[in-house]
């Protein structure tokens, strides 16, 4: 086993405050610092620790090859992204001979986080320690930006990406108490028709950068046409209260 | 309004190292902290932060005056709860005429939280501003405990309450591609069946005290006959990924 080790820190919905007391020390003390962004871009896990990392920090972008330009089934795009993180897998593995690197991520690192195709590969070769800090997900930023609970007593709560086709939305969305649907961007007209078709639209909050210093949130109701890719929506369990209870 | 406000502090899944840095910050100089407990017990929350809190705090220890003596649907529990939360609702208000009182929350305060009959109240009264500090909920922090990413892709991710009935539940373990399965205590038995019916037992965890110093984790078919309440089962998600990974 190499010296150094791989810790994947989850940093939370946005807000530097909101990170970890492990995150927040791991962050100001690393000296390699690893982390995924579309070429061109700052990249937003980056941008979330803006000011935190150390003066003598060495800066790793993994940038990847390609984001929406192929669809994913295609076999050019399973081909460049498995070549992609076959050579970060080494580069990391590389640095970690003699000392730690940290990667960064958005939200929660096991939850539909991006550093989960690298870390299954760097376990299975099992050449490098590699740890993950949990961190609070995006989705909870979200319904705290709303101020209401989202889940009371026995409610059912489900998580669906809006990349997923009506039927199976439909189904979710009709028996389920309380709904977070992720990815919303381009999907978001079509959230919102399945919603009102289920009578539920008045229960629809959107919201974009949740606990961000630029967070939006609004009845899902007086959302505009469009919205960002990573928007979204919470629909509130209304699940067993005691008497009295709004 | 009052001079002071009241503070929810998400306390997170269980290891003091996962607070967020706020909550943190705020417990180490918090004067005035409540916190429920069952009568009796030293209380979950206030465990969490054994060895925090500054040495002139005063403890506020709300008691339930019933948990599971009476049926939740009882009109007897209904009362006693209703005067509990009024109780303390005014209590906690009188506290803030001057100063701050933070309230602990295991996880998430939002998610399944015992602080959400009293937050509903607090802000229906409009005496006192309410603060609520999102945590890393409980769930994370187990299926952190596990080692495997929960979801991928475009994973359905539904969280079942235990306590529901069989066919509700079948209907979502079927359709749903990751599970968590809270309060799962004494329907073990039940959850086990259930998933072994839908050729789902072999991907399910038990995990008891995720993040914690006594943390359990197992396969589910390994599991004992008994655990805890406060257990809870999680299966992962399988969703697309790029060809190689495991």
């Amino acid at each position: 086993m190499n010296r150094g080790k791989i810790i994947c820190v989850g940093l939370g919905p946005g807000d530097p405050e909101l990170m970890s007391v492990k995150a927040d020390r791991l962050l100001r003390n690393a000296r390699h610092v690893a982390f995924f962004r579309k070429r061109g871009h700052p990249g937003k896990a980056r941008q979330l620790v803006n000011g935190m990392l150390h003066a003598e920090v060495t800066e790793y972008p993994m940038e990847y090859p390609v984001t929406t330009e192929i669809p994913h089934d295609d076999p050019r795009y399973i081909a460049q992204l498995s070549d992609f993180y076959l050579g970060w897998q080494s580069r990391l593995t590389e640095l970690t001979r003699s000392e730690d690197v940290v990667v960064l991520c958005e939200g929660d690192p096991f939850f539909y986080g991006s550093f989960m195709h690298l870390y299954v590969r760097l376990r299975q070769a099992s050449v490098v320690l590699v740890e993950v800090l949990p961190g609070i997900p995006g989705m909870v930023g979200c319904w705290h930006a709303t101020g209401i609970p989202v889940t009371w007593g026995d409610d059912v709560m489900s998580v669906l990406p809006a990349t997923l086709p009506d039927a199976q939305l439909r189904q979710h969305m009709a028996r389920s108490d309380a709904l977070v649907i992720m990815k919303v961007g381009r999907h978001l007209g079509r959230i919102r028709g399945l919603l009102t078709e289920l009578g539920k639209l008045d229960q629809g909050w959107l919201v974009i950068n949740g606990t961000m210093a630029d967070q939006q949130v609004m009845p899902l109701r007086d959302a505009p046409e469009r919205c960002p890719y990573f928007a979204i929506v919470i629909v509130h369990g209304q699940g067993r209260r005691p008497a009295n209870d709004m």
